[in-house]
């Protein structure tokens, strides 16, 4: 089974990377582009074929090791077209 | 206008940090984990109002600067809500 995990900044938690990114485009002649935040996101693929299962062990991955859920909110898909 | 830029590796390209992931995941005794990808995500606001601008604005900003076209993939979506 298939997922992805999208783990973002929580709001509020400062971004300087999303700043950078922000003033980088500001200075090529992009205009109008505002609250950039940088995120993560990762693929893999799970052995499990239950759905639940495979959430449930998503969610200790990220709680354990792939989010800092001080100041990261996580987001998991599962593809189960598998 | 609120838009996600997802960027990926292209497959092929080795991922050294998604393969960081998925040894951490097994040595924290996380099984059957395979192919983990580590990508990037980045959400902004745009302040396009036709929706086929604000994508061709993306795709040049991604183009530009946000992804390097010779190893990633950039995939954008546009939330239209607003």
């Amino acid at each position: 089974m298939k997922a992805t995990i999208y783990i973002s900044l929580k709001n509020g938690v400062l971004d300087p990377q999303g700043k950078a990114i922000e003033n980088a485009l500001g200075q090529l002649g992009f205009e109008g582009v505002d609250n950039v935040r940088q995120g993560k996101m990762i693929e893999l693929d799970l052995a499990d074929t239950d759905a639940a299962d495979a959430r449930n062990r998503l969610e200790a991955m990220c709680e354990k090791l792939l989010a800092n859920t001080v100041i990261e909110n996580f987001e998991i898909h599962l593809n189960d077209a598998e």
